[in-house]
């Protein structure tokens, strides 16, 4: 065997084509169009509109969300200097993935109807949702896995997703519209244990190439900011049509805003000399969108939205500045992407501020939209405390789940078969891509003076 | 004191802060949701569907926009070699504060329902939108003020664009859905005279930073071009719903097209070797928007946007090459990204075309639609021409308002306590930023050695 | 005559102000707004709501396929290490020329009401799809053309392609919403013999810039990402509302997700050390598109568009990998991009899938939606047999109009008075453009230095 441990040559096209084959076949068998995407369905009901269809209001919501799954993650996680195709091209890599398996592993939860998986736009926004949570781990163990590992750990994570959205939402009966506690604390939660069990004594070997360079660093802005705009639409892609989707956009509106200033503020305030640090730019300044992703959907008022965000800005920056070194020397925990402090304590910030705006929700406040927003309280099976409860319930469920299920993953991972890079080369391109040079071709001079001849050739 | 007068460490966050708790006060105070993101008050009217709610006919048109905002002026600015963190960072800090306040002053002259502010999906696409003034004298003075000036300068502007906003659509009973006055004109003069009254003698100190490099040229382009392809949305993103919105996007899409052609064209023309200048391209080719933000909504017919596009794309790529170089030398004008070329004097273009369009108009042209473009001549208030002067006494109040506010504003930025950098230092992120290296860490011979090393060890 | 052969100076603006002024009139002459956006027509109407202009339900679209023209298509071309402004520009060039002109091209035959020409958000959606084919066509000449060529070839192509779609679509029936025929094929094919007729013996001289660069091919990914994410738009921006444009859509999605992993698979297979290769990720992840462009919109099923996929992503790595060469050597063809790769062989594949797919449609799966998907077979006319017949039959045309096509207009493009750069000039921006140096000016150590004497200053 000529090939190094790390070589892709096989591992990854063995570990692509199984997949999507077994993807195909239960494809094939399980998947069917719903109601809205099947010609003949469709066109059986006689009495509605094309204008009706559910693809116009929620397609747009989609393609947003869609942007920050691709885009998003994709270039925020290029701020690393030499892991730029790595970053975004794994991250597309997984995502395709993921999405087709998170269809199949939602469905069997979600959308069973005689056996069969029906789909549409709004599996297609949960299958893409669930992808979020598997790029929050990959954060989390950036720059020292192999792709096939990462396709190991999507699949797994995806399914044990499905798990705990099911509980969380079905069996319990909490809301999480934009995924506080299912998307972001699980997929924080279980990339921080992954990452702990994958634990790296030597990979200070590597510390050079961890940190970022003055392009890498713009490329990253384009991920922040993607993630940023579109965060409205993550959180309201999924709620009830009407006031609920307009609600849900308007307050993670306010919540972003607010967690922007109280983010530059912060690190001008902990820097020693007030510098400003593009990590706690392109980080903690989204965390106003993780912490409203819970209770966005409800009457949370906007000077509340603001005050989430106001928040989740600061503990995030303080996240960043005292709390990863310590989780890293103490800990064991290797954060790369310091997923904890974006999308781990803002996710468990959200799931504590949906359960208490929950538990005092009233009909005054509501109305007939209490039915929307709390089902169960509207049909009066439950009070607004039981619903905060609830809620309460679902974050311990999902940080249980999370943190047993990165263990059992990590220790999947940690087999010797799946092309891990050594600790003296994370964080680098090359081990996985063909890399080209940095700078151009050192024929400039000669370029112009060939224009130069050119020039005078032709006068 | 150990602090140099560019430290942030606490300037910023006691403005960040400040301005932050006001508004959250304010918010707490004032503003409510609206009827559309009101839980009790949508579910009171029984007799619209949920997918009446405004959310689906203007939220699409608001995320355009705030690609723009974000991602479009963000980028844009990046083209100067050193200065791409701050360009895309304040530019993220000043915009996430000015909607804030933007959304409260705006409240104030249009929103007011008993006491209160209510706010939806329209109040954020105008709030957007008075950021976007914002963001345009950012560009005057780029490179040569700190973030605390920024928030104080954004402070007071959106206070001012709410006051001419009113006069101009109000109080005079003008059209402007796309702004080129009430934006365009006002962000661009105001921040002239800001930077006018900030004249720095010893600029040239930091002229070898006051240009681009091959790389950040490519990240402007980004920023361009995602205010060019979302220009259609902007112009539309307010007006009436149905025809108005339709023909406005397409007339600015024309419009657009042809500036495009006259920008390339221009440009070449006025190189003294036939050489296509980058500037040119990413803000000249952009006038056709502008020019298009009053007419847009009128019946200006495809033909006539595209006269308009070919003249604006005209007047700016002239306005950069001649007229830029003498408002520096003998009026003292220092403006960073010629915001006179791209939003001053096709802004002044766009007013006088609307001006001209709205006298000529005819109940044979605009039918039952004249009501939704110029409701005071359906109504018979007054007739077109009256309509037009109108629009001409918008025009000269919106200069007004913006020079006087631009002169006061700009001697309240000299005080000497918001952390100017100093004369040598404008254009650099390294005076408010940790910056990293331009280059990776040099040990990618070492990589490849190591790659190969570690193949050895696993043949 | 001092100017030299490629100095832009008179040719551009020439060419372009006669093409704009030409459009102007023609558009003058010919164009009206549609009942949709015209003010009066609109309101003549008063048995509709506002909420139904077709804005609302084809904008979002629109939008999206916007955003792949100018991001997509421009970005893709950045991989260059010396062209990417002439990519993203001479891009954004053609493009806002080629929509304008295409917007008569196609009205002539597709949008004539009694001598005029009507226009609205579908006939710009139409015009940016065949933008499209210019772009793709484009992509087989890039770095060797000089723009006044390109707005040429534009021209030509733009009528060409409106009289192969017409033929297409119109004359024999064929159905193609994403233009796997009109707009990949027949792009491709017409490129490549554009490309063998200006074949350039002695390319080798440029062969160093023919290549990325590390940040180069970061950029490219960003065009990359814009066309994965929104080619769903893409393929259902024309269908009919409802179940078709929703199925579209998610059929869409999944060849997408499919076809991403075959890429990365078939890149990793087919190199010698089992790395990644940036070319076939930017490009081949793409093909899943082009394949699902016909057959998108009937009932191809999920698991159908998947294997799709499957196989266009495995097609175009090996295309890139072995054909390309072949081509280059043996028949002269220098295809830059690979556009016989990405939109060539994957659109006549998708071709074929949508002649089998028609074959064989029944009744049992369309139901009523037939009418939709196949008129003619729903109307009893002909058999879904003879719909696929049409379908293979619109193919050959196809290949046979973009090859004659390119055949001519590529002698055309020879005329020595156009300005394409010599051989040894070739992928490179220095000849049509401005271009400041690589690196910031550097006075970095000094910039340090001045900072810190500035603090000393105000100790």
């Amino acid at each position: 065997m000529t090939d190094a441990a790390t070589n892709m040559r096989l591992k990854l096209p063995i570990t692509c084509f199984i997949l999507e084959i077994i993807l195909i076949i239960l494809f094939g068998t399980l998947v069917q169009y719903n109601y809205e995407t099947d010609a003949a369905e469709w066109h059986n009901q006689t009495k509605h509109s094309d204008y009706e269809n559910d693809f116009y209001y929620r397609y747009a919501s989609f393609q947003d969300v869609h942007v920050m799954i691709f885009i998003g993650f994709g270039f925020l996680m290029t701020f690393l200097q030499r892991y730029g195709f790595s970053s975004v091209g794994f991250n597309f890599l997984i995502a395709a993935f993921a999405l087709q398996w998170a269809t199949l592993m939602q469905g069997f939860f979600h959308g069973m109807h005689g056996g069969k998986i029906h789909i549409g736009v709004e599996s297609m926004i949960n299958a893409d949702f669930c992808t979020g949570a598997v790029l929050i781990s990959f954060g989390a163990v950036l720059g020292k896995t192999s792709p096939v590992q990462l396709l190991v750990m999507a699949m797994f994570e995806v399914t044990l997703f499905a798990v705990n959205e099911f509980i969380v939402l079905s069996a319990i009966g909490a809301k999480d519209a934009g995924g506080s506690m299912t998307i972001h604390t699980f997929g924080a939660y279980f990339g921080l244990m992954v990452t702990r069990v994958l634990y790296r004594p030597n990979l200070d070997k590597s510390k050079s190439r961890n940190s970022s360079v003055y392009h890498s660093d713009l490329f990253a802005m384009i991920g922040t900011l993607y993630l940023w705009m579109f965060w409205p639409s993550f959180n309201s892609a999924v709620t009830a049509h009407g006031d609920d989707q307009h609600r849900t956009a308007m307050n993670t509106y306010y919540s972003l805003a607010a967690c922007t200033l109280s983010s530059y503020a912060m690190s001008a305030l902990t820097a020693h000399d007030g510098k400003l640090d593009m990590v706690h730019i392109q980080n903690a300044a989204l965390a106003g969108g993780v912490a409203a992703g819970t209770a966005g959907e409800m009457m949370l008022m906007p000077f509340g939205s603001m005050i989430v965000g106001l928040l989740a800005g600061i503990i995030s920056v303080l996240g960043f500045k005292y709390l990863s070194p310590v989780l890293e020397e103490k800990l064991k925990i290797q954060d790369t992407c310091g997923v904890n402090n974006l999308h781990g304590m803002p996710g468990i910030l959200g799931a504590i501020v949906g359960a208490v705006t929950a538990a005092v929700a009233t009909m005054d406040i509501y109305g007939a939209g209490m039915a929307d927003v709390f089902p169960d309280v509207a049909s009066g099976e439950i009070n607004a405390s039981a619903q905060g409860v609830r809620q309460a319930i679902a974050l311990a469920v999902t940080l249980g789940i999370s943190l047993l299920g990165g263990l059992i993953v990590g220790f999947i991972l940690k087999l010797p078969v799946f092309g891990a890079p050594p600790d003296s080369i994370c964080f680098e391109d090359s081990i996985y891509w063909e890399v080209p040079g940095e700078e151009p071709s050192h024929d400039e001079q000669l370029t112009v003076v060939n224009i130069e001849e050119t020039e005078k050739l032709n006068i």
